[in-house]
């Protein structure tokens, strides 16, 4: 573990405590990240790594919504290790031009659960946004 | 203009020339905010403040397609002046807890464009990436 790694950590922590999921996100610091991907094919899910090298989502999207597993989603800082792009099932590309990875997750995301993601109430959150038209609606618990 | 207004142009500029769109992307730093907003409206267009306190994007989507018009989307730093509330037509949330500016910026465009905005091609690219199933297909002009 790295201060980096812990500063990261207690973020996670204190974000979840404001605004609820406690139960919900985990992060794990790992090193070994081959046996990850190894252990979740042997379990039945499926690999899809995020990359602009890859094919493009529209062409993919039905095939691995229709595959019905559980996913691991792979994202690369800038350099990848060759090997992820022949050890993931699928290297998909939310556009083939350089941006930002956590546009990439978020459109994947939003693809795979059809928008319903929005709609999923997280727990336990000390503050809390009423949608709203003009203005900012918020409860603090 | 700054040094990092600068940087910005330089940036974007470097990013065209490689990767095409040199046309198509424009910079344009401005103090005067408020009276671009009137004049898109004036115009016709409509305007869209990405915000967490705003409606539902999967309540308000169908709609905002149906009218049909430019949109000017509006996304703020962490402080946006309460005033874009008001002047916006809509107050649109990609979810309403924190999350990445980017993220919802993705999002919004691919629910407007229905995700066609992959197939648009750009112009006079000097590098460009062949969608490909394992490992990196480029090609270099």
């Amino acid at each position: 573990m790295t201060d980096v790694d812990d500063e990261i950590k207690n973020t996670l922590k204190k974000v979840n405590k404001k605004w609820g999921g406690e139960n919900e996100f985990h992060l794990e610091i790992i090193d070994n990240w081959k046996q990850v991907i190894k252990n979740w094919r042997a379990n039945g899910g499926i690999v899809v790594h995020l990359t602009m090298y890859g094919a493009l989502i529209n062409e993919k999207i039905t095939e691995i919504k229709a595959l019905n597993q559980n996913v691991l989603v792979i994202i690369g800082a800038e350099k990848v290790p060759k090997e992820i792009y022949f050890l993931a099932d699928y290297n998909i590309a939310i556009g083939n031009q350089p941006h930002s990875e956590i546009a990439a997750l978020a459109i994947f995301l939003d693809r795979i659960f059809d928008g319903n993601q929005f709609d999923r109430k997280l727990t336990n959150e000390s503050i809390k946004i009423i949608p709203t038209d003009k203005g900012k609606n918020v409860i603090k618990n």
